[in-house]
């Protein structure tokens, strides 16, 4: 038989500690943030029906991108590609036991089919942070404040990053009553704006023209009012008629209040996924060699009522993993990485017996302890250390078993210490 | 279109707040007693090419019961059925840069396509806990005190679970030298032992005879005899003569001299998988309810060799998640479920501003507090915490707002008390 490869399935990764290490720091932060807000955390199946994608996720996402197949009972499944049509069936299926508000989050793994490239990999990890059952801006506000509390979590300052806003009734309206295009080519525009950032200025004139058609003039100057403006005192009249104004207005407000100094109100924002109907919002990296979007969100009414449960509003972000280890990485903010173990014993000699009785203490006091079983010469137990990233090494040998006074070592400083074993604890448990 | 089905993908589960948490109490104790041995954690994709089966895992578990597929690109591919020919893959792929033994640890989702019943789901969770690099029974009993440790860490007494212990070596030698059965007929009989508990006694002895053939009634007293055995002194001298045996009993000494008192050998536990080569071992539950086992593991030293790179041995084991669910319910070990929110903000009144303000000053000291933002009816609000199962529900309103002082009531105890906001920020910290 030929070997198999020992390279992971393409556009996967595999975690080794080291970098497990980062990922879980990412996952802490996630987790801390979301609880603080009172948020529950729940999990969810790796497989739905594939057609709890096709119906509101949009084509792209749902009929290329997903790892669909027919399972051995003939369902046709698909590997989630996103958490929101799964949380909103969960909360259909329990609508009547749950409590509104409801705040729940996910920490969880996704796939999509699409080219693996920087901060794009086919499986990722996403917190996924939704309310359901409000419908003011106050939910919207407060999905916001999250968004903002995770960066600063992670040591950002409020000018390494953007939050920028827009609201789908908003987009909608200007669709209908400043560029007065039907819905067909309404969706076409906003797909275009979408894609802005990741094609040229040609090309987007171009298919700008192909939309408008024989207003392509006129469409073209509008898109450039548009794109001057910095704030919404800058945006058209016939735009600013619109009853949404207030709504974002007051969400601006209550972001203030928050000492949330990032946001930025974007007209051009659009968000591609089908199911949002109201706010929607990117956090953008400012740095030159990361700049794009982070994450997003939004609100997303229609989605828990396609269960055949009635309306229930909700609002929700999902930031990843990757792109979150990109951001620390050019901003410097990485933690350095450390070893979950507090210390490893050496054993110097025939003291197996007596290295492992020293463990079972340590270990009794909370202490993480690896101990050597393979008789290895020091050097090389000491190398192991290093390579794991282990902090302290304990010696056990002859004038230890002895003197029941244990030679440790600090492998960073190179320092060395004397103590009992209950010192020994004391000391591990101050270092830890 | 017709309303989408609530439910979820037969034989998977949605995990709601109260099911995560037990889930998450599973998980935490796992990852603590696997630090406490030095074992770090390791992610890895949810997808494997499934040759990595079929090379090893058996017929069942690779041709029958993987989610299998082919991708976009072509690839079979399958969602992992079990993790061992992942991390077996992964030492492989970075074998000249690892520090061995390597003790490597993750818990992971796995699916597989079987009939659901009590405690088997097709997701499912477990932990993974290998060590790489080990070659002796030093090896084996630090897993086997791994596993021991793990049922003393959820509260379990030694009586409620019983360790079963055999050898693979063992086994093979007493096919041949016992038995006296060929290749084929020896798998078809470990095969057999392996299902003893799913199948009656007369299919048992049926199946038997049709094994030995010709000389049925001679293997049926043999097999009766090796079920009599009660420890390795009653073993037929035939099996006694392997020298495997001096093995399983300096293996037997490490586990009495780590303090375990739940262990037997077993001549009659197999282990299913393919990949087996040396000790194997299962935990099962004595509570007559949930009589079963709970998890188990041994040593698999061909694996990391089926990757183009020189043997590396390993041992490892594997419990899961829905069976501790059941063995913490059958012995009533189940911890009480809490809210990891620490408090919610109840709104009386027109204060939204003002609980929100209390709430970040909170959140700000460490505590996760969740905060009205719908207006509803104060009885309706307390309904919702109660329903969250949180502890405490903090009012703002005109008292509150004009005086400074907080009301502040225990839903456990209905308990009421008043304090400013500094001694609400600790004593909700004492009451974590």
């Amino acid at each position: 038989m030929n070997a198999l490869s020992p390279q992971s399935y393409k556009g996967t990764r595999d975690y080794y500690p080291e970098d497990k290490r980062v990922q879980n720091y990412i996952f802490s932060v996630w987790h801390k943030v979301a609880m603080r807000y009172g948020y529950e955390e729940y999990g969810a199946p790796t497989l739905e029906p594939l057609d709890v994608y096709t119906a509101k996720s949009g084509q792209e996402l749902a009929g290329e991108q997903t790892y669909s197949f027919t399972d051995r009972g003939g369902r046709i499944v698909a590997i989630r590609p996103e958490m929101t049509p799964t949380i909103s069936r969960m909360v259909a299926a329990r609508r009547q036991e749950l409590a509104y508000p409801a705040r729940l989050y996910s920490i969880a793994n996704f796939m999509r089919y699409e080219r693996p490239q920087r901060g794009r990999e086919r499986e990722f990890w996403q917190l996924n942070v939704d309310i359901f059952g409000s419908d003011g801006v106050l939910a919207e506000a407060e999905i916001l404040t999250m968004a903002d509390d995770i960066m600063r979590e992670f040591g950002a300052k409020d000018t390494d990053y953007i939050i920028r806003i827009n609201n789908r009734k908003l987009i909608n309206f200007m669709m209908a009553q400043y560029f007065m295009l039907d819905g067909v080519k309404s969706q076409a525009l906003i797909k275009l704006f979408d894609r802005k950032n990741k094609i040229s200025d040609q090309e987007f004139e171009d298919q700008a023209r192909e939309i408008f058609a024989d207003n392509a003039e006129e469409g073209l100057q509008k898109i450039k009012r548009l794109l001057g403006a910095k704030n919404m005192a800058d945006l058209p009249e016939e735009i600013k008629n619109s009853s949404v104004v207030n709504e974002v207005q007051e969400l601006f407000t209550l972001l203030e209040r928050a000492g949330i100094k990032s946001q930025v109100f974007d007209i051009t924002l659009m968000r591609g996924l089908d199911y949002y109907t109201g706010m929607v919002f990117e956090v953008f990296d400012t740095h030159p060699d990361n700049a794009r979007a982070l994450f997003g969100g939004g609100r997303y009414d229609g989605l828990v009522g396609l269960f055949g449960a009635e309306q229930i509003s909700a609002v929700g972000m999902a930031p990843g993993g990757t792109m979150m280890e990109n951001f620390l990485s050019v901003h410097n903010l990485t933690p350095k990485s450390v070893s979950t173990t507090n210390a490893y014993i050496a054993v110097l000699g025939d003291y197996q017996k007596e290295a492992n009785d020293l463990a079972t203490k340590l270990r009794a006091s909370g202490l993480n302890v690896e101990v050597d079983i393979n008789s290895d010469k020091l050097d090389k137990q000491i190398k192991n250390a290093v390579k794991k990233q282990i902090r302290f090494v304990v010696f056990v040998g002859d004038n230890e078993v002895k003197s029941g006074v244990y030679n440790i070592k600090n492998l960073e400083t190179t320092e060395e210490q004397q103590m009992n074993a209950s010192e020994l604890v004391d000391f591990l448990k101050e270092n830890k």
